[in-house]
């Protein structure tokens, strides 16, 4: 669900390659939204009936494919029907926090788009495929970011002298956030009274251009944003050294988040798939490379893009959202390493690649879809410098 | 909000009679999913246009109206445009479990019904009346039967050796709870962003006919259901005692929650709204007068009839819901006694009191809709009997 997607697309392929049976649906809502806000992708990525000509030339076989709506429940009950999936991989959900906060309309768009979907997945695989597997993507930005250790999902606490294993608090840091609690919650509480299989994905913010399956193939290549609502901030940052624009950590900088390569997002849904929980389980997976400051990816950027000849600043912006900008940040991510998960640990060799790649496309990064101008105190102009 | 349902009536009534200004909105959804699911209220009431005249009898001032749906953004900006409230209750939502649990299309009305009403509300408070005090119903539902106390919403925990203070984590047990999670989740967040002051009530089932400022007078009375789908247990029970049907508590009937009177909940809802937070705080209170099990209440129900000539049995039917029937129940409500809450601990006179005013409309109850056939496993079916 949501092939067309920046995770999606390159997770088919990849899947593919492994010999497994791949199909899709989308509703190319991402390009719609993308465009809604005056933005592109950086890399220009091919309409979907070029890239299931280009997934038959290279893998031999047809995509499956169907374009719908997943808040159409009868569309969803059809592609159930007709697929007889073994897992379900759910990326089909609008995935940025700022579009989610810019008014009440765009608020209960995301509510409503995001929770009837997944409901509608859930109800789907009830009714036609209750053994199937459900892989739901959801965000470490869930959590927040507690006083204390996070967990995966679920904590055992003693409180008043008794003893309770209960889902860690979620506390979301905007609307979009808010629809992936209530994923997670609606989800926990489908597996318990229909006994459905799931695991729930908590993944930090994605950086990256491509994964070897891809080859060269230009075909295949997925897409890029770098616009305030879909570009997540190492891709926004790469984005803004190419076109020779100042690097923009919101705030003071110091906020940390879990972040991974493309490469590793893939190999974990693939591990997720590959090795499901028991019958009936909800498992939580915290998905992330490593824990990093937005500042100091900004100056490895900087690092790294001198080597190859770009010279950046870094210049702090006011912060458009309401966010603790210094915190404690330790989350818990071993569910995945047990399930043989092999971080790339090259978080420059990732870097590069990026830069290099977008070198090609630096005519298509609107310097004017860069800066954020949606607050999250509902007003709305362009954020300024922080003045030193 | 929801000024012409089962709470919200009285409440209009009990605070004009103490003075308050007091103004409603309604889109009638009560009466209409009532009628959907083949039941009726067994007091009868009269249509808004009767009401708001014998309100203006009663209290010699006109109630200010609109007709309109919470989903309607721009209705809910005029409401609070035209009446500019200090005080906001809501209580316009689907209140149903089993309602929620029919199928996909009966789920995803409630949640985006609720979620959507809810989040206009918080939207338009921020845009038109940032200084009103939003009192948001609940339901102690939210928190489910965990093994450890139940705070008010908060509770600080030690983990791993360091300490926070936290949402509590909540295991609601259906679409409808379910909603009213998200609900807590989305409120305590825009009190967050925005600075909003809001009371989320987390109550307990209600029962009770009437409140004092009803008197004898007929045309304000509120409604009262009975059937598997508005009617909670102890209502449901006094409905049943009243045409001579056996009272069917679900399962083992050990289920625990905390109960209270029609006119403790007017009371309440009065306490919160009189005594609000501190400006932008986002406070919880736990609204019930006594923890009882099912079967007690059934056991009362049976004593008490018997006193007025109404014998009755208990039969235990199969439980439709997935719950755990014998649980650890021990949730704090000091916070509500501390404002000043007296609860009336008055549980036998006020069953008496139901009895007496449901037997001069029996005819009204009908059996056919007393018996469940929601089943929380998505199937449907009367329910039997247990057999002993």
């Amino acid at each position: 669900m949501g092939i067309d997607g920046y995770l999606g697309w390159p997770l088919s392929l990849y899947l593919a390659g492994r010999g497994h049976e791949v199909g899709g649906a989308d509703a190319f809502l991402r390009r719609k939204w993308v465009s809604e806000i005056g933005s592109q992708s950086a890399i220009p990525i091919k309409n979907m009936t070029e890239r299931r000509k280009a997934f038959k030339d290279v893998f031999g076989k047809k995509l499956w494919f169907r374009r719908g709506n997943l808040r159409d429940y009868p569309f969803v009950c059809e592609c159930f029907r007709d697929f007889k999936p073994d897992a379900i991989v759910h990326l089909g959900e609008m995935p940025s926090a700022p579009y989610s906060m810019i008014d009440a309309e765009h608020c209960n768009f995301t509510m409503v788009n995001n929770l009837v979907g997944t409901l509608n997945i859930l109800h789907a695989m009830r009714e036609i495929c209750p053994e199937a597997h459900l892989i739901k993507l959801g965000t470490m930005g869930e959590y927040g970011t507690p006083k204390i250790d996070i967990p995966e999902g679920f904590f055992t606490i003693e409180y008043r002298g008794r003893r309770d294993t209960l889902p860690f608090p979620r506390q979301a840091g905007s609307w979009y956030h808010l629809t992936k609690v209530h994923d997670s919650n609606n989800l926990m509480f489908a597996c318990k009274v229909w006994d459905l299989t799931a695991t729930d994905i908590q993944q930090g913010p994605v950086f990256g251009t491509r994964i070897m399956a891809m080859g060269d193939d230009e075909r295949l290549f997925t897409r890029f944003d770098f616009d305030e609502c879909f570009g997540t901030c190492l891709n926004r940052y790469c984005a803004e050294a190419v076109i020779g624009h100042p690097l923009t950590p919101f705030g003071k900088g110091f906020q940390k988040r879990g972040f991974l390569p493309l490469k590793d997002s893939i190999q974990c849904f693939t591990l997720a798939i590959e090795k499901p929980p028991q019958n009936g389980e909800y498992r939580t997976l915290n998905q992330f490379e490593g824990i990093y400051s937005v500042t100091e990816l900004a100056k490895k950027i900087k690092k790294v893009g001198k080597g190859i000849g770009l010279n950046v600043d870094i210049r702090n912006l006011e912060n458009p959202r309401k966010e603790m900008e210094k915190h404690y940040y330790n989350p818990d991510h071993q569910n995945l390493l047990d399930l043989g998960y092999e971080p790339s640990h090259d978080t420059e060799n990732t870097i590069k690649e990026i830069l290099i790649d977008l070198m090609k496309y630096k005519e298509r990064i609107l310097k004017e879809a860069l800066i954020p101008s949606i607050r999250w105190d509902g007003t709305r102009r362009k954020m300024d410098y922080i003045k030193k």
